[in-house]
């Protein structure tokens, strides 16, 4: 392949890169965004600020690198496949998909208003991941809805609203969890209920036999939705 | 009326302060918190900044005197009549009220991750909140389940986490459409269209002719849910 033959130098440079935005992955997940600075970054990487600056000139960079990357793997994860049936495991699927990215990127989603509101770049880039989510989610009822394993809501420009609905629940999961248990340590389980929660702002529309083998793919999961009656602060 | 009799300096000092309060609350709304200092506030009133200090020591106090009034309106207005049967245009007008509050008080739902974040007594207080309004969804499900208007979900925990997702859009409308339409001016008919979206939550299990007479109930009000097909950016 290419890189193989790539001067030792360049790899060194894309190594540290990448490095650099696998620990900033971590560590703002761990510490939250606004809780971390390129010094920390680059003094966990054991380089200096320097090296840092010289792949990004700041936090923004590397918080907008992140989003870009995620952003990807939720287009591409979330693209339905062309034709033929989507079957119960695929929606399954498809909800999991969803959550683990939320899982997976949730220093974003749990400050995502400040950091939106500071870099309107990113809240461009976001307004049309959102305008393609709810297109997507729009989408998945319409085809359950043509197969016969759901029915339509009445009036069919429900369907819109529940596709809002679905989305606002998506990025508001991580949100709700941190300001429902303050010092609740975010584990995956938790992030697999959201999916449950996500499921259920259209399940009573979809054919019971269909909606309990979704929520059979949801619960089959590692770090599988617990059995807790409420996420409530008690 | 013992305030009659309360000296006139009195009565100005009080009166001072509501006029901060209902001042405060309309600048909040039009221009964010986070844009109005306490001199925009005083000099908008034709007070000294002296004077606003005297009642209130800075902006943190303001936002916690208006949180603590609409939690109350909302805690009067929510709690639900003991015993009998709750109609359709009781939940109707519960929706409403709610999402009258939403409106009301804007500025907090639209900025509420960063004024949660800055006054961990507003957190602790909104948290508070936050069991008991999911309490009483759960309940108004219930209620309904038990007079025969609704279907219970299956499983029955489901109950829970339909209450929580009603709670989620509840405190996160305002910030959908904020994030939506960036420039959009915020109008009594997208918060209605609010109550829509949150009855939508759980309206699928409610009999068909209950959930119509609801959506009457919610369409009919002034400034009613537009008939637009979205709230998508285009």
């Amino acid at each position: 392949m290419a890189t193989s033959t790539t001067p030792s130098s360049g790899r060194r440079r894309r190594s540290n890169r990448e490095r650099i935005i696998e620990a900033s992955l971590r560590l703002f997940n761990e510490k939250g965004a606004r809780n971390v600075t390129t010094n920390h970054i680059a003094a966990h990487l054991g380089i200096s600020p320097g090296n840092l600056y010289y792949h990004f000139r700041n936090r923004e960079e590397i918080i907008r690198a992140l989003y870009e990357t995620g952003a990807e793997e939720a287009r591409s994860g979330l693209t339905l496949p062309e034709g033929g049936r989507l079957s119960a495991a695929d929606l399954g699927r498809y909800y999991l998909t969803g959550i683990e990215v939320v899982w997976k990127y949730r220093f974003f989603f749990r400050d995502i208003d400040e950091l939106l509101l500071r870099d309107p770049l990113l809240a461009s880039s976001f307004a049309d991941l959102q305008t393609w989510m709810i297109e997507q989610m729009r989408t998945v009822m319409e085809r359950l809805i043509e197969q016969g394993d759901m029915r339509a809501p009445d009036p069919v420009e429900d369907l819109e609203r529940l596709a809002e609905n679905g989305f606002i629940l998506w990025t508001s999961w991580v949100r709700f969890l941190a300001a429902s248990r303050p010092n609740l340590e975010l584990r995956p389980a938790h992030v697999v209920e959201g999916a449950l929660h996500n499921f259920l702002t259209f399940a009573a529309y979809v054919n019971p036999s269909f909606a309990e083998q979704v929520r059979a793919v949801l619960v089959a999961r590692p770090g599988k939705a617990s059995s807790h009656k409420s996420l409530r602060r008690r």
